[in-house]
């Protein structure tokens, strides 16, 4: 499903072999457009089984999507890193068909942490650059288990 | 798909309605086992594709059991809740095949704000019991919006 | 200034220790009224140089009466234990001359992590038992370092 | 007190007379350095009333810096403007003596919420520039109460 990757990922292997084991990003047709040091940048289309009892993208599939551009960044450079804790905040809903994407930029990293912080916004239409949700995580590296790059 | 929702939902029909609705949770296979005034219990089973690159459980998706627990919680006193903003701590992983369990309790309501303690644990096998996350929503009640019981 | 300390902290004397070198709790006033494994009761009188320039207590305040009671509580077992992170809803504002209370209490334990959820009450007067904050942390305990009871 | 405020808050009457009523600040010594639409930079001096028991200084005032930044900063546009829950993430011990910036900038506006970040850094001496705390605060106007420039 290397259609879902980005030409930007061509020269990461790793991330490449880390991203095709990611049932979730390929089920859900997450894309991953570009990585780079402490960077990541995820696209998702809202489908209908996304939607919550009140007719729009649940904040799960939001938050899921911060999460996995969140974790792209925070695995670029190359120890396996894992989130320990995220807040999100849902600034404006997203409904079936639209396309978001997230941007997750690394703020800092100190020892074994780093915070990483994730945008989602509308992609295209009438209102393509919207804030849809603003996103925090704190990473955590695993102790002794580099990939291996 | 009302196999999803226990006999404690029976006498709730704008819940059961809401959860008809939830195409997240009824194509995950969510199960709505108990929801009463400020309090929700789900359930969920973690299949093969929802797992990250590393093999384990997407903390997207163990955010997203909490927040719907959060949402039948939030929602049980009729007008329309949706979150506002929400944090996550990961304890442990969760594996292919795991069953979890979100318990939504209701912590404090004030004027159109709420503050939802969810805890995911595991419900069965040698660790049933045992916190996967802990995730504390804060939920706003959208204006001239009941739904009408 | 053992009298900021309340009688049931006398069979803790590790804890009333660290209470007597707390220079941020002995200069304020705050009170540690009650402690034991894994909680502790904290309380505070607003004064008149504690206010924000909208004339209400400084929000700064109100988390630090919080984060004081959750570090108490986490270091109830013994290894020193310091945040790692935390989390603040304000619910209502405080006036000068207002008591509040803040009770610590432990969620959970989870290897060297632990999290602590600290509500911040009103203590008397007609606004008795009012929620002014909710307040939830994270702990890590400091490798190598335990207090020595 | 004129002193603690830095010549580029000569042209903001309004948040002048906010930081002259604004007794925490004056009280701890907390200066206002900078003040723009949407930012804000203050700076502390930690002293010795302001250590935990374990002879750090307390993260509450760590935290109250930052929520004294991010209330300048998002004040600034004119309506009265408070906080509604803020997040942090500590990141380093600070000592007696140390002096920290905490510079706020805005993040998002949305509706009647603004989110703002808040970096507390080491300001001089050895560890100069070094982060502190990462804060992250969730801003609401509050209703018919413009300050009035």
């Amino acid at each position: 499903m290397g259609a879902l990757v980005g030409p930007a990922v061509a020269g990461h292997p790793r991330i490449a072999a880390l991203y095709e084991r990611d049932q979730t990003c390929q089920t859900l047709g997450i894309a991953l457009d570009e990585v780079s040091a402490g960077r990541a940048l995820m696209r998702m289309r809202v489908t209908a089984s996304m939607v919550n009892g009140h007719g729009m993208a649940h904040g799960g599939y939001l938050f899921l999507l911060a999460d996995a551009a969140f974790s792209y960044a925070c695995n670029s450079y190359g120890p396996v890193t894992v989130a320990q804790a995220a807040q999100v905040t849902f600034l404006a809903p997203a409904a079936v068909g639209d396309e978001l994407v997230a941007e997750a930029v690394e703020r800092v990293r100190s020892g074994r942490t780093g915070i990483y912080d994730v945008t989602v916004r509308q992609a295209g239409g009438k209102t393509a650059g919207k804030a849809v949700a603003e996103f925090r995580g704190q990473s955590v590296i695993l102790a002794g288990k580099p990939l291996g790059d």
